[in-house]
């Protein structure tokens, strides 16, 4: 866990999320709010610097009203 | 990170590669070897107590040929 080098795994995931929270009208500081996270854990996984653990995307995408699955489409194909 | 206490996200991950690996044919031990992780982490994932990275993830669904997005499917949706 920690920040990690820039990914293109963690980039894509960093990508979707901060899409879906734009399309959601949320700032991250709210989604930080009902994910039960930080902050600044949203600011780095969106910036693609958290490689963060399966249980984090699954309150991330609880959050988002998605599903794992769907967060982490395209990524790594 | 470390072992987790039982969780329907990572029990349903866990059998997920379970399935995935022996529709395969592969053993534990192959898909470490192919994954570069060890044995005991994929066994550990396997039975679900293991809050494993996203990072993690991609080499294990890499390993078995598909993508993180259809080895998470069903998860927590």
């Amino acid at each position: 866990m920690g920040m990690a080098k820039r990914n293109p795994i963690l980039a894509g995931f960093g990508r979707n999320v901060r899409s879906r929270r734009e399309a959601k009208d949320l700032t991250q500081e709210k989604l930080a709010e009902m994910a039960d996270l930080d902050r600044t854990f949203i600011s780095d996984v969106e910036r693609g610097g958290r490689n963060l653990s399966l249980l984090n995307i699954q309150r991330i995408a609880k959050a988002l009203g998605t599903s794992i699955s769907e967060l982490t489409y395209g990524l790594g194909g």
